[in-house]
């Protein structure tokens, strides 16, 4: 059902311009949209192309409006206000409350009537399962474990025994979440195993990618606090802490009892060695490595971009007989 | 039931030297092939050891063949014809067609009669799985989903709604497709959710290794062209696409809206950052950083072997003080 | 139920200091624990602060007890016997034994009457699940694989077809094995899948971390030792070998054909190159990337800490540079 391009502008703060009365049905790609469709900019080159856009209407900043003749909403940040409308006019299909008929549901778990549990979705004894979330087949929610009102579980997720999930939350195919964090003592060349008791204790608004695994604490807990984002493929070790709003992008591995500030960026493939302290607004490049604390906001980077293989090897050479460059640089400079 | 060589070397194009009567039920290991077995020799340090192999017959090439003296297929690359007489010596048994009694198939489903959907398997309203497809145990296949002819999911995998699979395609145990994006837009220090609305639109005879992602696009699709192999854990972003018959290796991250050439090879543990381009035919060394775009085939690399912990340590402390060997050394130049 | 501290020594082979009667019904953190709780101390931060510590007994070194007047037990390795006294007291709770109703069982498998299998967990013909073995919901077990007795599969794990495991082994959610090797051969551009035939054989106490994966080897076996732990999020491509008592961190990857020693500790995200022999007692610190074979034990490494952004892209520049930087050197020698 289309909403008018002024119900939008009413609905999320926007000027607007042109046609109000133009029925919008979903949004679309710039390139691709088309009649019913609202698109957004803010990229330069999309910028220099407007004019050849054939979208019904387009979210634009004000600067970016008068370089434009078609229906436009206008507004601070295009982005931001494109990602609200296409969550109103997309909205993820919500699947039916209740308890799937091959659920298994322990009847000591409190299931929240207008919750929704999937097809071979197992619920243990004392856990609690809040309003309208949502966990989708194949999920394991462990022994007294707690998933918050409005959290969306998509599918093949593991929640370990006693861990909790704020509310509103999505985890994305695949998570695991409480297996046994990585400790062993050592005993004459044999490990053994150092019992994990923690819990992982996940805030609100928290996003986790598909298969990303966050260990439970070994004796105290991992924490992961409000609106935290956490891509694909990432490793979270026990006994981290990570701040609010941080954001971790896909195949970074964070090892223990690391505490990772509010508000950081941590690019893809970061490893992040254990036991450090990561200020509050740290950014870190793709494939670095933090093997120390970082106590000052900014932005931190250690990783090398490729070269040509032949022309790399080379470098390589040269970079293992720094030290004999510099013993020849100090031989002239006596000399000299 | 074995096969006599003669018969192999008619079927796979080869030459039969020796008796080709010999009865042949399988392959082995050059080490530990014997009466009844066939193996292959391509690496240098087992043709010269060709004389000691005990198998019934050796695929070799024409100048292998000249040093040896037992029964031979000759060919002209002997890996290739051993990987298809492998194939079809060993051919996985197939699971029964016909929908398993614990499988949960939407009737607004279309599934083929041929294909097999194994128990705890999950089928959603409006996918399709095509003829002889077989999907293992504890799969899910979203809304709308489409399972190509032919292939074959191990288990354990979750295909999101309205993303294709072509035909022929192999997927190991866990591996996710069309999971959502990481995008988000700032608003205010929270981040906050771009829904991800494209699919994953996968080719024919591609495969994947056991617990990959592939995250659906944002707006438009990401593409997996046809014969493209994919390692464990690979991680694929929204948006990218990846040219027909590139192979990945493991461990591999390839950030969003990134564009990979056909007949690529992405050595492990490389990162290849978002939005660029890569040319056909390029190949990246394992660990390597992938931070622009690649415009001519070639091999590319960044990474850096071990070596002893304290010599690194030397090296790197070296490394750091670049700027101070260089602007000693213009300091010399300036009195020379 | 708690037991007394002389009864925890006695078990432990502790020296007990303080009042043996002491009740002790957990193990706490350091900073936590309180009445009817024990901790232990190794770290010199915790040893300063130990007056403060207000546990009901703490395990110590004889050196750190002379520093402490309250209850304690003294040992020469505090982590080793705390670990112990928390696997005592804090046993996971045991599966019944019996097959779930939600089970899959053939009747050609032969489970011990002892197992325990969960919910939705397919166990195929042929398969053998030795005594008090535990398989937690979601698993599935190929036909023709082995679980030894006493191990303990968490759940949504998933066993090839012939592969072994030990005794007393434990797999976290999500693991993977026995999953085919990434093996092909070319034919003018395109792929030809090397069937992968090989199984993984597992020894006795073998813990592999969540969404873990490891392949089947393409002729012989992949081999992981007795006693060898590995994290999250690790890949061992087919046919690797690994010694006893190794430990693996989370994010490694093991290219094929390789072969690890016993007692190594291989830290996190470190790639290893196919075809290499890794010594006994190596250590490889994070991230590094080892692309030949050692010989020697030791500690080897090739990570780079993070420094500022900017500062790290200068020398990044001075690195690509050093030829000419070397090429400068050669010419004020020539002239000096």
């Amino acid at each position: 059902m289309p909403v008018t391009l002024a119900e939008l502008a009413r609905r999320f703060g926007a000027q607007v311009r042109g046609a109000g009365e133009t029925p919008i049905s979903g949004v679309a790609d710039f390139d691709l949209a088309g009649p019913g469709q609202i698109t957004y900019v803010s990229e330069p080159s999309r910028r220099r192309r407007l004019d050849s856009c054939r979208a019904a209407a387009v979210v634009v900043s004000a600067a970016d409006a008068a370089a434009y003749s078609g229906n436009a909403l206008i507004v601070d940040r295009p982005q931001l206000c494109f990602a609200r409308i296409a969550a109103f006019l997309h909205a993820p299909p919500r699947a039916a409350a209740g308890v799937h008929a091959r659920a298994q549901v322990d009847p000591n778990a409190r299931v929240a009537a207008t919750a929704a549990i999937g097809a071979n979705t197992v619920v243990e004894a004392g856990a609690v399962v809040g309003e309208n979330a949502e966990l989708g087949p194949g999920c394991y929610v462990g022994r007294g474990a707690e998933i918050g009102a409005g959290s969306r579980l998509l599918g093949h997720a593991w929640i370990g025994a006693a861990c909790v999930l704020g509310r509103n939350c999505q985890l994305q195919p695949g998570v695991i979440v409480g297996s046994d964090g990585f400790g062993y003592a050592q005993d004459g060349g044999r490990w053994v195993k150092v019992p994990q008791l923690g819990r992982v204790v996940i805030g609100d608004d928290v996003e986790i990618g598909a298969n990303s695994t966050i260990d439970r604490g070994a004796l105290n807990d991992t924490i992961i606090g409000d609106g935290v984002k956490i891509d694909n493929l990432v490793q979270i070790a026990h006994n981290v802490r990570i701040g609010e709003n941080t954001a971790i992008a896909a195949c970074v591995g964070i090892a223990g009892s690391t505490t990772i500030g509010r508000r950081c960026e941590i690019g893809g493939q970061v490893g992040v060695t254990g036991h450090l302290t990561i200020a509050d607004d740290v950014r870190v490049l793709a494939k670095s490595l933090v093997g120390a604390s970082i106590t000052e906001a900014g932005t931190y980077g250690s990783g090398i971009h490729v070269e040509p293989a032949a022309q790399w090897r080379r470098l390589v050479v040269r970079l293992r007989r720094l030290e004999e460059t510099e013993r020849r640089l100090r031989e002239l400079e006596k000399k000299s």
